[in-house]
């Protein structure tokens, strides 16, 4: 029996963000979809930052800005993903290590460079990402160590990683071995789209029970079930799923599980400079509070908290310490 | 004669900040003069990314920012300096070019990497800057093309330059090639240690007439005349500069020319997130009014514009147009 080591562990695509201001008509002449993630090849990512503005380099990741958020909370973190041994792997490697999470993983030495993802963020704050995923989609089953993810109290995987083949073997490999050792294992969908391309197949995680705690967005959920009615959805939702929490942007969070819905307001915030990460730090606050027993919501406090921080400034990795935050506003860490 | 095709034109050290918050304590341990920019080599480099925190890159250097200001408000803008051909030289190239500067300089295809500056920013926004100059310091006098000189009303000129000899014989090549085609010359001090390695060459230039625009912040002008008081100072530098804008923080600027000395005060700042930059954007405004015949009071009040748009977030480089934000205040662009 292994100890527990480690509160949340992430497993995701290991990518470095280059963050641009861009205006809608960039866009449309892009033929971009707003608010939306696309992947793209090394080619259009060539084209596309060719074409976009002075950028800002962040470390990024969807599941690795959760782990950070989690860490940076007070967790006990760790993430596996893969980068390339190149400047842009040196400086995700350099940057998810300094905030205090293990990452482990061993570079690839030869293919494709460490993926990015460029973020163009319109004046309304909202991002569309285009996503090179390069050396992140060769993360392979063998990456995953049955000792750490045993090691771990949740594990948390990326609906991104459906997209690779052998990311997405690793991701079953990481759940089996959970809960082989009584872990829990939680997913966030990551995308409307990404969960138009994978719909059958998430809806049977959430169905055989291989996902334990699911994070959705309201339009990922409508997707998912195919609907445009939030209601109808949250009605499928609660018939199927054990844990989830559904987050509406402003509107606050649903987390719906099998004998009570709660609804949970935002954290009132400022001024909205850049969404990217909102959806990661709500899941980080959430599993950190899930993690150490808090009741959801409680745990949903945290998320809304963490998600406030990040949205008042450009990048998905906190800029102050969210501990030190949440203490703040009264909140267990 | 050549036709003026450029407002301004910047020559600098060609750096990518690694921007990271830190606590005071940290400056302390690793013996770094708060406020200060140090010169470290590749070990040192090395040693210090790997115990500071997470970062975000973004380009900067000095001269560069200050060219990108100008460009932000409208000035038809050049840039020359020094990369490698490697990842973060590619960033600094997309990021000036995608601001609308002419950069034009051949990279290096070996030798020393890309220069970087770790800028370690305390919570009070003060920030602390650890410079490896790399290819930056490979600036050679063949670098500097005279038509493109001779195309630029003004020539800009830093005083980190003064560290690697050619990029030194490179300065003052160019500023040779700009009076004798009758454009002017300016100067910044950069920083009160870079004054104090090279005090008595900086008064030659000044007092040769080799600059014909100074720019100094207050402890740089101190260092300059080594005196702790500031009248005395202003007193020193009104009867030997052609022309000189002195910049004290919060407290505004002083324009000092041989027959009148204006007062300006600085822009009202909400918080003070980062002050990287503040001196280079403020010569960007004052560049920019100057190269466009505009009075002395006005082109500080572009100065202490942009000076103050860039210290309301991290890094070193404006997050939305100048122009657009001197049309709100009221300011001629």
């Amino acid at each position: 029996m292994t100890a527990i080591r480690h509160d949340v562990l992430g497993i995701g695509n290991a990518i470095v963000d280059v963050i641009a201001r861009a205006e809608d008509d960039f866009l449309l002449r892009q033929a971009m979809r707003k608010g939306a993630m696309a992947l793209i090849d090394e080619a259009r990512a060539q084209a596309i930052y060719a074409s976009m503005g002075p950028g800002v380099e962040s470390s990024g990741g969807s599941a690795a800005n959760t782990i950070v958020g989690a860490a940076s909370l007070g967790a006990r973190s760790a993430f596996i993903g893969k980068v390339k041994d190149d400047g842009l792997g040196r400086v995700f490697t350099h940057d998810i290590r300094a905030a205090g999470v293990a990452f482990d993983t061993p570079p690839a030495f030869d293919g494709a460079s460490t993926a990015r993802c460029y973020v163009l963020v319109t004046p309304d704050g909202e991002r569309t990402m285009n996503t090179y995923l390069g050396a992140a989609q060769d993360l392979h089953p063998n990456d995953i160590d049955p000792d750490t993810i045993a090691s771990a109290a949740i594990v948390y995987l990326e609906g991104y990683l459906w997209d690779p083949k052998n990311a997405k073997d690793a991701f079953l490999k990481a759940a089996k071995i959970a809960h082989g050792a009584g872990r829990l294992v939680a997913l966030t969908l990551s995308d409307a789209f990404c969960v138009d391309r994978f719909r059958a197949e998430f809806l049977d995680l959430v169905r055989a029970g291989t996902v334990d705690l699911l994070f959705a967005n309201e339009s990922e959920l409508r997707s998912l079930y195919q609907t445009a009615d939030f209601a109808t959805a949250l009605a499928a939702l609660r018939g199927e799923a054990r844990l989830a929490v559904v987050t509406r942007s402003e509107k606050g969070c649903v987390v719906v599980s099998r004998d009570a819905t709660i609804e949970s307001p935002a954290f009132p915030v400022e001024r909205v400079v850049d969404t990217t990460g909102a959806g990661d730090l709500f899941a980080a606050g959430f599993l950190f509070g899930h993690a150490h027993g808090r009741d959801h919501a409680t745990s949903a406090r945290l998320g809304a908290l963490a998600a406030a921080e990040i949205i008042g400034h450009l990048g998905a990795r906190p800029e102050r310490s969210l501990k030190a935050l949440a203490q703040e506003h009264g909140l267990p860490v």
